[in-house]
């Protein structure tokens, strides 16, 4: 293909009537598609279906340390599921909580319990002033919303290969008003970036200027490895022995759920971090609930035991469930990367890297052009997530950023969304060189 | 039996030698059980056994508008959820959110939001310097946590026999800084006392200085009675229509729970309010969280309606279900009343009222000995609630509260427990006597 950037403008003519008759038979097939968000399919949940008979009735859910899940009480999650998240999170089950259904909602507490309370003897940062936080963009539209939401101005931080620019990120934190850093570590949404070796220790070895800075570790995509079974998988680096050797026990707090395990509205959760800090969070949360949901704690570390073999074998369960799903997700993300590649390989209008794991993939359109794109495929019925979703405060300085949730629509669908999406880049790409 | 008051110092001495024996001799006994909390009785949570396997594995669990329970997403609730809670609580479908396992969540979340982020365009209360908080005593001593957690003063307002004093609720609600109330309506926690209407239309025609004060209605015992089929049942005026009557229609905030209905550590909660006011809660709740646990909802509604007798059906379920529950705890309750009537009628040592719903006796021992009789009871092996519980601050100025949870001990340690709280009760009185 030759670059549209060395088209005549005959030739580029030709090609925006070709584009223009291709969308319209798109419009005219009437789809309605959604790709916004990272939701797990239908066919997909269904491979979780012995969860919603993993507790026999014949005898009493209690946990290991015989307490009845039916009951009051527990704090921190029940033995077997904090075992299970732990192993997880590679993390000390001393260093697990486990909570209900959204970590969404832990990590949105932690952040409250900051603002009204203060971390670990440190002033209630409602009553600190200016709070700023820090935002690897592109990145999470929620994790950004929450910052916003408490009033926190989101500082981005440009994403390299690698992660963060931690030049940047180093430098950031000797501003005392900046408080944490929000990070997705393995597979980045929306990039697929692991985090390397380096970023890892060197975000464990922050010196910040605010005693409560702290490290937000969103680990959502720890065992969503698209090829797991290969080398292609990423490794990242354990975070809170790199912290505990850099002397910043105290730094970090991890996330994780099974929203992409089992399921995305009835799944657990968990939060890591220091047992300080954790000690600290348990107080609160005695006073916040009388326990998370222990019975879909059992009920989900039943079912994985039963996938892993047995007793004790609830996280080898996850290894087994999600290599069944990675073979359910992977076709979609190359088949997304096929339909691109051949729609626009060449053409110099967009860049995407296929990622090894995660849930997204995010391509980039000439400058200017997604907001654009992203109005063209949502009017001939495809729905994605909303152009600079993946900037703080929605806003994309270049305006090029789309990204693209392949997880949800059937395969079939799938290749024609990317198509559709594919001829509105090209269009808009046509129509701007034509312009300029 | 003769009132201890009226008993000669040899015949005090002699008393005194025998409640010794009988104490002594339950002590020997190596007694171990937990009366502490209202925790549902194992055998009353195996009734809901049905809820384990209450949804079906050969088909998706779609929710009433054909979306997918076990996916991200439906911020309020699922619709057969929402119109259930609705039915408990005795509002309309549009005033209803439900949420995950803990309603203790929601009040303590509805709590932080307006410190946080203020009331329906109120300064965040954060910012306002004192705050206080009406707590009707003896009252539930997590309510009066909440509040204590968030830094405000908890102002004790006398329980009368039907609901708390309203003439100084009346007069303490002139001063802004008064923030709410805690409520429990219907047989409050822990005296078993329900609001009559005139105080429901007090409460509702309240005119408060401060424009974010709010009636925190925590309607936890709705369809909790004892003898569900007689005339012995509390009838609770609808306080939405009461603040809509009386201009009041955004000072409400309602909660329930199916904890002591299906699982207290496995349930739903809900949280009802104007239309304007859960409006706002759901614009936070929609950054706070991806959803509430759907399928739970779900499973809820199902085993409910197959209860109940069909489709549509779950409120009637809940009524079935909850006749039967009180038939396992009505004994309970009598034979506290029974053992206390053996033990104590007549010797002007202690009062109590055995309550027609709910899950507390409050008994009141002679003035300061409270404290020393959960001690005693400690000691020989039965754990009470803590004395002072049931005040702000755990502060009883009489010390003479103590709260009885009859449901969760089996009926024969029931009757133990009882005798031996007796014992402690005579045993602390004659000491006090001699030494007086």
């Amino acid at each position: 293909m030759i670059a549209y950037q060395d088209l005549s403008p005959l030739e580029l003519k030709a090609e925006l009537s070709e584009l223009q008759a291709r969308y319209t038979a798109f419009k005219e097939r009437g789809l309605k598609l959604n790709m916004a968000r990272g939701k797990p399919s239908p066919s997909q949940l269904d491979q979780a279906a012995g969860l919603l008979v993993a507790l026999p009735t014949d005898q009493r859910p209690l946990d290991s340390n015989g307490e009845d899940t039916r009951n009051y009480g527990i704090i921190r999650g029940i033995p077997e599921a904090c075992s299970l998240m732990a192993g997880l999170l590679g993390v000390p089950f001393a260093n697990v909580l486990v909570g209900n259904n959204s970590s969404l909602t832990l990590m949105y507490d932690t952040v409250a319990r900051g603002m009204l309370f203060g971390l670990r003897g440190a002033t209630p940062m409602t009553q600190q002033g200016k709070l700023r936080f820090l935002c690897p963009t592109p990145g999470y539209d929620r994790h950004f919303a929450v910052t916003e939401a408490f009033g926190f101005e989101n500082i981005p931080i440009p994403m390299l290969d690698d992660g963060p620019d931690m030049d940047l990120v180093q430098n950031a934190v000797t501003d005392p008003t900046v408080k944490g850093i929000w990070c997705v570590p393995k597979y980045s949404n929306p990039q697929g970036i692991t985090y390397s070796d380096t970023v890892v220790r060197r975000l464990a070895a922050l010196k910040p200027a605010a005693p409560d800075f702290r490290i937000y570790w969103d680990n959502a995509y720890s065992v969503h490895d698209l090829y797991p079974d290969s080398v292609y998988t990423a490794s990242l680096l354990d975070l809170k022995t790199a912290c505990d050797e850099a002397g910043n026990p105290d730094i970090w707090y991890m996330f994780a759920s099974t929203s992409k395990i089992s399921y995305a509205g009835g799944g657990i959760s968990a939060l890591a971090s220091s047992e300080a800090n954790l000690a600290e969070i348990e107080a609160h949360l005695s006073i916040q609930t009388i326990g998370p949901d222990k019975v879909n704690q059992l009920r989900h570390v039943r079912w994985l035991e039963a996938i892993g073999g047995g007793e004790g074998l609830a996280l080898q369960g996850i290894h087994q469930h999600m290599r069944m799903l990675a073979g359910m997700l992977a076709p979609k993300f190359e088949m997304v990367d096929e339909v691109l590649n051949r729609e626009l390989a060449g053409l110099g209008v967009a860049n995407w890297v296929k990622p090894l794991g995660g849930y997204f993939i995010l391509l980039d359109t000439l400058p200017g052009l997604a907001k654009q794109v992203v109005a063209m495929a949502k009017d001939a019925g495809v729905v994605l997530t909303d152009a600079g979703a993946t900037w703080p405060g929605g806003k994309d300085p270049n305006d090029s950023n789309i990204r693209i949730a392949p997880s949800y629509p059937a395969i079939e669908e799938l290749e024609m969304a990317c198509e559709l999406l594919a001829i509105c880049i090209r269009l808009a790409a046509v129509e701007q060189l034509l312009a300029g």
